[in-house]
């Protein structure tokens, strides 16, 4: 039998990052992955979507080429590849899988290829092998549920795995789900010229979001020509080939299943950690279970974001270690790549208004942003909220072609609870995007420069 | 006779912006322009270059349109379109001007249009009307010197306002420089399918970056095709329209003058404020010069970035209205728009060592980031330096497809005095090119995630 300190289920940003940290931290460590390193994010998820998106719009800015003086771009002519675009994202998953493999053995990550069981307290069995170990993280991350399409047509629904294994695609696609995967693909597909619409059980689309980004995203979406049905208890086939989506009958070849995320647990045995309503596991700011020396991390316990995945992991084995690393969960950011891209750390205003907490807010358009101009990107805004009487920030909301990495700086701020005067001091490159989250702050203490 | 607080003499970033703040404050101020507002950044620098810049990208972009699955975009048929490139240009140079011109009326800043010249302190004539006023901030900028290029045919040289004014490009340019404006102005002409070197009395190429960063230049001048000839005393022409650049003997119809910048002072009368040995206004931290009541700011007073002059005009102006707000050099960012983007801020690693400051560094490439795979932006690097015993971040550099908006994050650390350990606790969203500044510092404290 193996003894280990630590044993990781799952091989996605949740697991593979914290099995780095924890053999950085001297702990003996095993990984235990039943299908590609990299998880959901980088096999199914966050990367190659990103991928494909890339490819949208590339195709879809191809209709500006004679705007920046560009001949020869005959719109006519121009074809989405599928195929091609699923090649190149197979390369770029491929060489991020190859390089968590290699990043293992560098860091002496013993990796188990099969499904993990727990057999008791410090006990884990992959196929023949039972490893000892004095902890365990659960990193095994959630899948989409989607049982409101059992029933329809074989071949109509598709997972993301199977919709990527397409070799190309048909007229008409229905995303089902109201979450960032659903508007991230339903985007995707509109800007590489296909015929897309969303629709949900949710009453929201993005309903976590601060009001006014939700607000944006629902007019983006009606202008890009994406139909959104929320509300729906489920889609139905009809005869003749439709599908009724509440009211509405409408062609569909095709229906993508983005639905919400539920856990995916490893066998527990006799074990049964604490769940929450929806069946995460609940984990404290250590990722620690309610199960001595059993920590979680990820999509398992209910927070669906790469970033908080990889903090949880790191705040898990550092605590096996020793260390005391709590995940700050108000300081997580969160990141859509819609087009433009959506980003938010901290307080929505309604969270603001609910605590009755006294505030100011600011807001800056890209629409006069110099650089936004050049790039030809000036949709989007950011909002910056702040709490009085110090005018220390709480919230940051943003609407950027680059939001994902404007969130950056403001995720710094917030994590070093400066005010809006510390943010009006810090001098920012001209021109550049982050000058609108500059703006907003002087916005915001009611001294704006462009606005 | 009309009475002012402060009377500003010119519109560029530097004047503009302490116009808003000043008139925020409560001064009663005047602005003295004599040409366009927005300066030589809005009309002729920073703004116009990355329009055009754009436009370059997008076009040499378009070579990769098959790799991203993209049919139907024929090499053979694209042809870059100066004339609609320029008009693109111009319309969003407008409407910034016009912009400015709005806030000008909105913050009820008086616009004098014309010459001005300080006859004693405190007294500024503009045409027929004499201005009297507690304050004077100079901000009238700087223009290229280029002295070195007399006696060459006339029509072989053009200022950049001369050049954007052209119908179009010949096959053979040269860009007489080796400063930000010079290898932005040859990578634009380059990017967009021009035949173009780079020759200047300089020693060295962008000679004030951090080393590695002038290496990646060099190197990257090189792949694209630039030659770029240095310590060169004048071009001369020979008699057969060629031009001779040292050594060697090179086609050009077009030399582009982006010489170094000589500061422009308005007329003085007897006044006579300290220099610099290079003739620019000396002044302190809240941008006063020798001479009590006249201030100056930007490029007049040898910093040449339209951020400082912003920053310094802001300050000078606070200071007129009794706050002291003084400008930190040391954390103003600085920024070129290569292709990647270049930007960094506080010392470069040769300082650094100067200092004889015992320091860590991180590194990070591109090379590997999700978000950069997915782009097709892989090319560049983050470098951060830390000062010994507390991890204190003193110099960050970055080569990056949006490096310019990237080092608005460090800056914020910067202006905060973090630390190593406090970047490495700020959670940045995934899949992004900020994670290379996170990894960056990481791999500075000796625990490399993705490396």
């Amino acid at each position: 039998m193996s003894t280990f300190d630590c044993v990781i289920i799952g091989g996605g940003p949740g697991g593979y990052v914290a099995a780095i940290r924890a053999a950085q931290l001297g702990l003996k460590t095993a990984l235990v992955e039943r299908e590609h390193m990299g998880g959901q994010c980088l096999n199914w998820g966050c990367i190659p979507s990103k991928a494909l998106m890339e490819s949208a719009k590339f195709y879809d800015r191809l209709s500006l080429a004679k705007t920046f003086g560009i001949d020869g771009v005959d719109p006519a002519a121009l074809h989405f590849n599928w195929k091609k675009a699923i090649a190149r994202k197979d390369k770029i998953v491929l060489k991020l899988v190859r390089g968590v493999e290699f990043l293992m053995k560098k860091n002496r990550v013993e990796v188990l290829k099969g499904e993990a069981a727990l057999e008791g307290l410090g006990r884990v069995r992959v196929g023949e092998r039972l490893l000892e170990t004095k902890n365990v993280l659960i990193a095994t991350g959630a899948v989409p549920e989607g049982s409101a399409l059992d029933g329809l047509p074989a071949g109509l629904v598709k997972s993301v795995p199977e919709f990527f294994a397409l070799d190309g695609l048909p007229a008409e696609i229905v995303v089902w789900g109201a979450n960032g995967a659903a508007c991230e693909t339903a985007l995707m597909l509109r800007l590489s010229g296909h015929s897309v619409r969303l629709a949900a059980p949710s009453q929201r689309l993005l309903g976590f979001l601060d009001q006014d980004l939700q607000d944006y995203i629902q007019k983006r979406m009606h202008k890009l020509g994406i139909p959104v049905q929320l509300n729906l208890k489920r889609p139905l086939a009809t005869s003749d080939g439709l599908l009724q989506l509440g009211n509405e009958t409408v062609p569909c070849q095709l229906l993508v299943n983005c639905a919400d995320r539920q856990a995916v647990l490893p066998a527990l045995g006799e074990l049964s950690p604490r769940l929450d309503e929806r069946g995460f596991l609940l984990v404290d700011e250590y990722g620690r279970t309610s199960l001595p020396g059993v920590y979680a991390a990820g999509d398992v316990t209910g927070l669906l974001w790469a970033q908080a995945a990889s903090a949880q992991g790191t705040a898990a084995v550092s605590h096996m270690a020793g260390q005391e690393h709590p995940v700050d969960v108000t300081n997580i950011p969160v990141n859509l790549y819609l087009n433009p891209e959506i980003a938010s750390v901290g307080m929505t205003e309604e969270q603001v208004k609910e605590l009755g907490l006294p505030y100011r807010k600011g807001e800056f358009s890209l629409s006069v942003n110099g650089k936004a101009l050049a790039e030809g990107n000036t949709e989007g805004f950011v909002k910056v909220l702040a709490t009085e009487p110090y005018g220390e920030v709480v919230g940051v909301h943003v609407v950027a072609s680059n939001a994902t990495d404007l969130i950056s700086e403001a995720v710094a701020h917030m994590k070093l609870e400066a005010t809006l005067e510390d943010i009006a001091g810090v001098i920012h490159a001209h021109p550049t995007l982050s000058e609108a989250f500059w703006e907003a702050s002087f916005d915001a203490l009611e001294r704006p420069l462009h606005k």
